[in-house]
Formats: structure tokens, sequence, C-alpha cells
């Protein structure tokens, strides 16, 4: 079976994205959606179903609908959450409720759902349809959960690890094993089959989530794309922060607990303090090994699913890279 | 066959929205979805849904599930339209975003949306799961079109008799032929009378977003239940003040210029003024021709639908109550 490769598989869909054009009326509200859509990115998910579908069948084109609905409806997360987060800019450029207002961010971001759903309906076989439609809408609700979760523990300080990681399982977990599930139901694979997949899926998540959690404190700033030490500024409740409560004992817990409770500061100063504590603690060991232990967990499910070894490379091939992105 | 008085099935969607109970964790997510789903409301799309079923089937407590989903996505729309209208009453009830803040009535919407799915795909028969689904989400993008036209109509003051139609069918109309058509596929229905209980659900919203506007107007406040002139208050280009534009003249067409200019001004006085306006050019008048004109037009088109003329009776007398409710 012919196999495409993960870059050849990103062509396909920008191309596919391309053609949609969201030139149509009113432009007030399509204008947006192409904007956002169009800000490129990694095409993760996407690229995660057709690898899926690939381990089945050849023609991976027949899914590019399903795999661009999954981005659709990602990408209006990220809007959504832009507005709820405040947040300026995404990819570089200015969010979508910076550029036009609130209002727009909302209603395009609505009709985003509506579009991700019409996508995920169309060409979909009938006899996949009613288990792609049940993976995909409870996906969309877990995002929805993780994301309030989210907005609660931003003022709370007694966060736990279980906790944060049951989080992150709704808030980037979910819309990451949705590839794997619905890749495999759309390629008729059995129940035992879906399930390895999609828990494969699951917990590349919460390695994925980690480990870009790991990179806003250890990252190469060139590489990273982001500013390193955005999440330790804000006091987010990573598993970082969360473990070095745990660990730090004295002065060293009483100096973190005053960073997190401080109103005005120097952020350099304050990303230098918390990495000089992480350091202390060793936190980025600590925090390695749950990526590995996650990444490691996934892979064994991936063992299981019952195609021949030689056509789960590729896939293998494509996380690792991933995995190894910017460490 | 036996058929369901609009009263009992109006208790059937309301015990059905119960026994929901979104008392389910995060609380922040859900407690919000349980108070709008609990403002209460006529239960209109779930009931003319049942009753659309209940042409072509007894046993309509089956699509109990696609007829709450339908009122789910319209009290999320209702929702999220609060948070760009900034309105801060909803059922002489704060609004969610009053009562809790911006983002909870986000992203409790969006929540809602994934909840409105699911119920759309709850033990819907699989022979007619694509054609329920596509109708759905097909009105989900409509009505997000419909409240950005709504929203640009604001800040223009040429918006002609037709763009504003057009608005309302994609606002209105789309939510309320929904029920029509999707009550018709759950039905079985033939493809024939799918499209003419489709258009009559169409020209009803029409008929009934003009009365709306007609009653804003010139309704009883006490059975409104909303207070009379807020159109006029925000000079809202309702299909009234639009054809009230294009028939005054000279000092008339001057006056209503100023109202509709004017940034201060005593409301009472302002509504005083535009209704006397209304009055003089007959538009009360022009707007029940409207009314009347679509009613009896989707009227028409239940008169095609195959099944026997006294099985309509009970939707007719339930839409007629609907017409006449507050004239």
């Amino acid at each position: 079976m012919t196999q495409q490769k993960s870059d050849e598989l990103v062509k396909l869909v920008n191309a596919y994205l391309e053609q949609l054009s969201y030139v149509r009326e009113p432009k007030g509200l399509y204008a947006p959606i192409e904007y956002v859509l169009g800000l490129g990115g990694k095409r993760l998910r996407p690229v995660l179903m057709l690898l899926t579908y690939n381990l089945f069948h050849e023609k991976v084109a027949q899914i590019l609908p399903q795999a661009i609905g999954l981005e659709t409806y990602h990408n209006f997360t990220l809007l959504h959450d832009d507005v709820m987060d405040r947040a300026d800019m995404r990819r570089g450029k200015p969010t979508v409720h910076v550029k036009w207002n609130d209002n727009a961010a909302i209603l395009s971001g609505d009709a985003m759902v509506s579009l991700a759903f019409q996508l995920m309906l169309k060409d979909c076989p009938s006899e996949c349809l009613p288990s792609v439609m049940e993976a995909f809408t409870r996906a969309t609700l877990e995002v929805c959960e993780g994301q309030q979760w989210d907005l609660e523990f931003e003022h709370r300080f007694d966060v736990t690890v279980d906790e944060y990681i049951e989080m992150i399982r709704l808030k980037t977990s979910a819309l990451l094993a949705a590839p794997f599930e619905i890749g495999a139901h759309l390629a008729g694979a059995s129940k035992e089959d879906v399930k390895n997949l999609y828990e494969f899926g699951q917990k590349l998540g919460l390695a994925f989530q980690l480990q870009d959690d790991y990179l806003d404190v250890y990252g190469d700033p060139a590489v990273f794309g982001k500013k390193i030490g955005g999440d330790i500024c804000c006091s987010k409740k990573t598993y970082m922060l969360i473990t070095a409560l745990e660990r730090a004992q004295g002065e060293t817990k009483k100096e973190l607990e005053r960073w997190i409770a401080a109103e005005q500061f120097d952020k350099e100063e304050k990303i230098a303090a918390v990495t000089a504590i992480y350091n202390k603690e060793g936190i980025a060991e600590a925090c390695q090994e749950q990526i590995n232990r996650y990444y490691d967990e996934g892979l064994q499910y991936l063992e299981k699913v019952s195609v021949d070894a030689s056509l789960k490379e590729n896939l293998k091939q494509y996380v690792g890279k991933l995995m190894n992105r910017k460490l």
C-alpha cells in the first residue's frame, strides 16, 4: 500500500482549505473565518487523521472534508479562547477580536462551528456517519469543559496534578484523540483498533501539552514561536508550577508563593527566579519523565493496532518528529 | 391516528428538558446552560417539530431528542445574541453575561451547540440521519449569517425591504423552517412533503417576525412581554421603519430622519413621534398586509402536503393561535 509523507499531506490539506475559499456573503462574517484559517499552523489534526486513515486505505483524499472539519473546529476554539483570554496575537498576527471586534470573533466563531459540522457530514459514508458524528460532538463538548476548568484554575491555588491532567485531557487531548478515532471510523477499522488509536491519540495529547508547558520555560525562543516564560509570567498552573509547589519547602516555597501572589513585578526577574526554583527542584526532569511516560504509553496502544508494523512507521515518524520538534 | 394537543406537547418538551438536568461538572459551564434552558418560553420550535411528525406518526415522543436539540440551539443563539447586543434582560431575568460574565456566556453557549448536536444525533434512525443533520447544520449557519446582517444593518441607513426580508429569513425563518423540515425527515415523509413543509415554516417565520416588529409598536404591553417601542428607541431597521422611510415625504421624512439621527432624546417622546408618523403613513396596515400575505402563502404550502386535511387541523390551530397571540 502506498503511504503519503506528512509534508505531502500538509499540502493536500492546505490546497483543500484554499479551494474552500470563504469569500462569500456576508463578508463581515466570512472574512474573519478566512483570516483565521489562513494563518497557517502545522495542520496537525488533519494530518493525523489522514495518516490514521492511511494505515488502512490508500485514497486519503476521500476524507479531506472530515480532516478540514476538525481543523476548522480547532481554529474556532483558538478564536473563542483568544477572546476569553484577551490574547492580542496568534501565530504572529493580531487576533480576530483585535483586528475586527469581539462581536465578529464571537459570531464568526459560531459560524465556524456550523462549517465544521457541514464538512464533517460532507461525503461521509452513511455506515460510519453515526460513529464519526458521535466522536466529533463528544470531542467538541470535552474541549468546552476543558476550557472551563482552565479558566477556573486561574483563580485557584490548590490545583492538583491530577486535576491539571484531567483539564488538559479535555482541553487538548480530546481534539488530538479525535483525528485518530474519526480517521479509524472512516477507514472502517474494527472497534478494537478504533479504541487503541483513540487511546494513542489521547496519550499523545497529554505528552504534547506537557511538552508545550516544558518548552514555555526551557524551549529555544528561536524555534518555539512564542516568547519564553509566558506561563510563568501569568502564574499559569501548569504541570511545572503545580509540581514545584508540591516539592518546594521552606524559604523556596515561600519565595515561589510570593512570585505567584505578586501583582507588580519585573517580567524578566520573575521568569529568572521561578526558573531557578524549577532548576533547584528538578522540575524539568520530572516533566520530561511524564512526557516520556505518556508518549510510551501511547506507542503501546499503537503497537496493538492490527495492521502490519511497517505500515505504522510513517505515522510513528511524524509523531516522533513532533515530540522532538523543539527540544 | 391520535394527535396530541399543543399544550400536552409543551408538557412533554418541558419534562424532557427537566430530566436532562445539566447539573454536572464543571458547574461553571453547565449552570448557565441550565439557567437559560429553564427560563421557559413557548417551546415553539420543538412543539412545531412534534406537530409536524404527528402529521405522519403517533409516537411523537420518539423524536424528543431532536426537538430538544433544536430548542437548545435556539436558546444558544439567544445567549450569544444577548452578549453581542449587550442585552441585560431576557424573559424578565438577567442575561447570562450579566448574571455571570461574558466568558461564561461565550463558553456555555459553545457547549450548548455541542449538546444540541448530541441531541440531534441521539436515537436518530440511521436512514434519516444524513438529511436531518444536513437540514440542521444548514439552519445553524443561516442563523449566523442572519445575525451578521442584523448587526451590519445597525450602521446602515439604506437597508431595503428586500434586504430586511432576506435578513429575517436567515435569522428567524431558518430555525422556524427547521422543525418542519427535520420533523418531516424523521417521519420519513416524501421529498415533496418535506419541501412543502419547509416552505410553510419559512413563510410562517417571516410572518412571525413581521408580527413581532408590529407588536413592538402596536402590541398590548400587558400581553407582549417586552416594553413597547424598543425597536423605535434604537432605530432598528424593521419592516416598519424601512417602509416609513420609503413612504414619508417632505417635512415628515425630515422629521423621521432627525429622530433616527438623534443621539440624545426622550424615549417616550421618540416613540410617540415615530408612531405618529407610522400612523400617518399607514405603516400598520402595510405590515399587516405583509403578515397576512406570508401567512397565506405558507398555508398554501401546507395544503399541498399529502396527508388528510383533517390531520392538519391540529397544526393549523396551533399556528393560528400564535399568529393572533397578541393582536
